[in-house]
């Protein structure tokens, strides 16, 4: 039995389990468990660094550092070398590995993982937004989703197994494709160069959109959390907040097509996040599905794709256990 | 010794090679030569359908329709149904073969084929655009670029091998990034409710950007055709076709640090499709690179991709011979 300590850290939260794996008891079920029994969340901002949120996390956890563990985290990773882009860590996954002194480290980035996931996932963790009978199993999937950041990955049909692609595509520039639209880019271009998909798409993206649909609408903002705006947005309590939801579900269907598009995903459309699940009842009331399916002379293209939500909000940490599960020759699992 | 019949077939044109394979002969110097010996143009408007043009072809070439036969074209491939966007033919992959009674027909997208000849090309059929040393390969590379239409494929590495992933993503949701572009998409989005990447990025794009800047200054627009916005621009003999060239060259820019975004491609950015090379001088007296590298907190990420231009325009003529090759068991090659 090996103790495997698996984790998605996102930009605000660390969600970290323990999973206890048995090589053994493969052989006998034919099936892998890959659910952490035991699970803690932590705040990012209350730790100086990964070690430090590690070493507190299997303290609370009252176990030694494993021998074998998977971060996923919200972040590029190249060289060895991961970067969390709204947290402004950066390590060396070696030099993390030999000062926590385990076997065996993993990172790979959070969509990747949330990707890995989805062939793993019950049917309970999954809800169907759009529906349709015409995907591909030897297509790509695109998992995509509004958190702290936008979050995208491509998992490629290899061989009777998955490849998976991390992406940085919620940094791609926003497309504006009504007026209000193009009056929001123009407000937050004076502000920054570049406005991408995940200033938008976001939990600040929310903010935003609210403090441009106020500054066009010449009232002034107030200085509204993202859980304002989406609390009071739902509950229909303040005009712009509800206007600035509203548009964000308009965004994130555009998106999604486009997104199936520019990786060919007709294996599927798969939303995950933080976000998108606190915002599910709005999407009928949106343009969500009429945006996903606007793209010219690919809207059968697109209307052939199904979308499906994770609403498993841990669903990352399957990803990870089975990732680490499947990399690792020592756990010797199939 | 097998005849194999080659082609790409875009909006425009057929392009044909008839290429004499022997596998007895790779035994011996290991090496496959995927170039047609002998090579024709044919322009598509003057067929109805591509049973006509490919029996023409073969007339011309003064030889039997050949057994196996590749043919990369400008449209999605689902099903077994070939679609070629910007001409309205419809067809089946088998009725076709079968039609000819040809004993092998593979019918692959024209920027996967682009995609699978990169591997083969020789250095000087490959223009490097924006240097970098830091290209992973283990990571996918993006091809896309203008022509008729906006085309695009990823390749991805796979067990000493390359997956081809057919895209659309000329078809995403064209994102304007300065004042001067958000003019232009919200005079286009008075015509269309989608305003795509490939109706910029095209020769008719080239147009449409022409008669956006000329509604948007107050000039009125002249009948110009793609050729010559292009000549014009690059002559600078009208000021406004000067702008729509040099935009094109931003708008090329932008989508290339986007889509290498959208599909993780630090392998490298390769550009290919008719237009580009014809545009190239233009590109350092634009913003080219710097709207490539534009990306936020993503700027280093795009800086460490390469960007290469393909200059040959029989490229994709090379990819569908390998891949006809590689994935015609009969043919016996490696």
């Amino acid at each position: 039995m090996s103790l495997l300590l698996v984790a998605d850290i996102g930009g605000t939260n660390g969600r970290f389990g323990l999973v206890e794996f048995d090589a053994e008891k493969i052989g006998t079920n034919g099936q892998i468990n890959y659910t952490a029994e035991r699970q803690i969340t932590l705040k990012c901002a209350d730790y100086v660094d990964m070690a430090t949120m590690i070493r507190t996390c299997c303290a609370k956890f009252g176990v030694d550092i494993p021998d074998y563990a998977c971060l996923a985290i919200a972040g590029p990773i190249e060289n060895g070398q991961a970067s969390m882009t709204n947290l402004n860590w950066k390590f060396s996954i070696h030099g993390l590995r030999d000062q926590l002194g385990m076997k065996t480290l993993h990172v790979i980035n959070d969509f990747a993982s949330l990707a890995y996931a989805v062939p793993f996932l019950k049917e309970n963790e999954l809800v169907t937004l759009y529906e349709s009978n015409k995907s591909n199993p030897d297509a790509p999937i695109v998992v995509m989703g509004p958190g702290t950041g936008f979050g995208m990955a491509a998992l490629v049909p290899s061989q009777n197994n998955w490849k998976i692609i991390p992406t940085e595509g919620g940094h791609a520039s926003f497309a504006p494709t009504n007026e209000k639209e193009l009056d929001i880019k123009s407000f937050l271009l004076k502000e920054q160069s570049h406005v991408s998909v995940e200033n938008i798409l976001s939990g600040g993206g929310l903010v935003t959109l609210y403090r441009a649909l106020a500054h066009n609408s010449g009232v002034e903002a107030k200085p509204y959390s993202p859980a304002d705006v989406s609390t009071k947005g739902l509950a229909n309590e303040d005009p712009l907040c509800r206007e600035a939801v509203l548009t964000f579900c308009d965004v994130l269907g555009e998106v999604a097509g486009d997104k199936a598009l520019s990786v060919g995903a007709r294996g599927g459309v798969v939303i995950g996040g933080g976000l998108t699940p606190k915002l599910m009842g709005l999407l009928p009331e949106s343009h969500f599905l009429e945006r996903y399916k606007n793209k010219g002379p690919m809207a059968g293209y697109v209307s052939d794709i199904s979308i499906r939500l994770i609403v498993n909000d841990k669903a990352a940490l399957v990803g990870s256990a089975a990732w680490l599960i499947h990399n690792t020759p020592e756990l010797k699992a199939h």
